[in-house]
């Protein structure tokens, strides 16, 4: 690669190692090949049979159930599993990476596990964090798509450790996948989606609990009245159950204040139904009007 | 009309009044003069402009800003207004419907308010709650459309006191307009909606709510981070202060019971997290993930 500036940058990897290959790895592993960023893109995961599909849809050229096979020769390794496998498999092979070798991830927390990552690779090895904002109601790579992150935010979250060209090379990789790449502070990076995206998981799947306890308090089938309403609100209640219970967990002090906000906000209505405030119930709901209009 | 059964009965009117001519009122009306089902469609409401573009839609014939000149030569009335303005119009010009009259509406909220319209219409004239579950983000005749209830769940809620044929011509005319008719208790209603429906209102305006108060606290902008998640969740905060102030107010008792719903499970996400139980975490989303697949 030339080194001039980032826009102008030319990259060019032998080898790149995606661990993970689901709906976010499978598409990285199509446009770092349709692209011509990698010679070859190898796919590390435990389940044969997403393997081979990967393999077939073309987001991969090989694929090693043993990770450690597929460390030789790859120049970026791309952490595309959930976020609490990082540290098993830096463990097992990280050790093996070559000096100038470049690890990123897509994880949606950052803060604290950015820096467990950081101790975990070898001196000379270069990470570098990373957030694709993209995703889709289905997973698995038989979804994924060269199209998955056009105009996509991506956040890359250095810190003071971090190596300067490994994160030029970072951005110039997810700026070729079609992302918009922004840079950001690890711990700004937890309250930020923290609020926008890990608070609204909690609200959905509390809301859909909730109904689910109201449900066995009456005789009628109430999903069976559902409108457009409930179907957007509670949308991403279906999403994984385990890579959600990671997410709240690398992100728990943002949570625990950010669902109390909420909570404190379900206690005004409440105040305000309960005192029959109509004016006052007009303005809440008018403030939370605006807002949503101004969230384009 | 011929009586014989609910789906081989013909229903024509001669005048059909439709008070408060925006989304559901002015469909409606398209639909009642597009199916031949009315001569004469008159819209009844305040503002000029939005009066005189039902006529350009072809949502009505003709329209009255004083209620009461639309009253001689009515067989059905649809109050299409908010449903706190129903008692102001019924005491205004309900003593001027001649008996045999058909009063009709499209409230998202019914128990107490159907028994407040009963005893508001003078003997004689049939009322008959309705509750078209259909809509969209966008409100007003302009977005009205002969096709907005096309397969929608129709709720009509019939009591002790409601006239048998005066029920089946609203049916009918609900079948007409390509809905699927369900009848069902007031209270019953409210209690269902207030699940499926108004909790979620509550929970987005919120959740929107909450944001606004994290936005105060941190430099970012949070909004320009919020992926599809966040745009799906809090949809339907843009909706109307007004139409929902009312809704809250007149569903209030079941909606202070199923926010505290929410805010228990709020309660048990945030000592799952604080917790660090995985498991629990865990459990706890699959369930709701569960809930919501059967949301089809």
């Amino acid at each position: 690669m030339n080194g001039r500036t980032s826009t102008t940058m030319t990259i060019h990897f032998k080898q790149v190692a995606i661990v993970g290959v689901g709906l976010i790895g499978g598409s990285m592993g199509m446009i770092l090949k349709s692209r011509g960023l990698a010679d070859r893109v190898v796919g590390v995961g435990r389940t044969l049979a997403n393997l081979e599909l990967a393999v077939q849809r073309g987001a991969i050229d090989a694929f090693e159930r043993d990770p450690k096979a597929a460390v030789p020769g790859t120049e970026l390794v791309i952490l595309a599993a959930h976020v609490e496998s990082y540290a098993g498999h830096l463990k097992e092979w990280g050790h093996l990476l070559e000096p100038g070798t470049i690890v990123s991830d897509v994880g949606s927390v950052k803060g604290p596990l950015v820096g467990q990552v950081e101790s975990l690779v070898p001196a000379g090895v270069h990470f570098v964090g990373a957030h694709p904002i993209a995703g889709k109601e289905s997973s698995g790579v038989g979804e994924g798509s060269v199209d998955l992150f056009a105009n996509a935010l991506c956040l890359v979250t250095p810190t003071a450790n971090t190596d300067p060209l490994a994160l030029r090379t970072v951005q110039h990789v997810w700026e070729t996948m079609g992302a918009v790449v922004r840079s950001i502070d690890p711990f700004v990076h937890d309250w930020i989606l923290g609020a926008v995206s890990h608070l609204p998981h909690v609200a959905a799947f509390a809301l859909m609990n909730a109904l689910t306890d109201l449900q066995e308090r009456g005789e009628a089938d109430l999903l069976d009245y559902a409108g457009g309403g409930l179907r957007d609100t509670t949308r991403i209640a279906a999403a994984s159950p385990e890579m959600w219970r990671d997410i709240f967990l690398w992100n728990a002090d943002n949570l625990l204040t950010m669902t109390e906000a909420m909570e404190k906000h379900l206690q005004r209505f409440k105040a305000l139904i309960q005192a029959k405030d109509a004016p006052g119930l007009a303005r809440e709901i008018a403030k939370a009007r605006e807002a949503r209009q101004r969230l384009k």
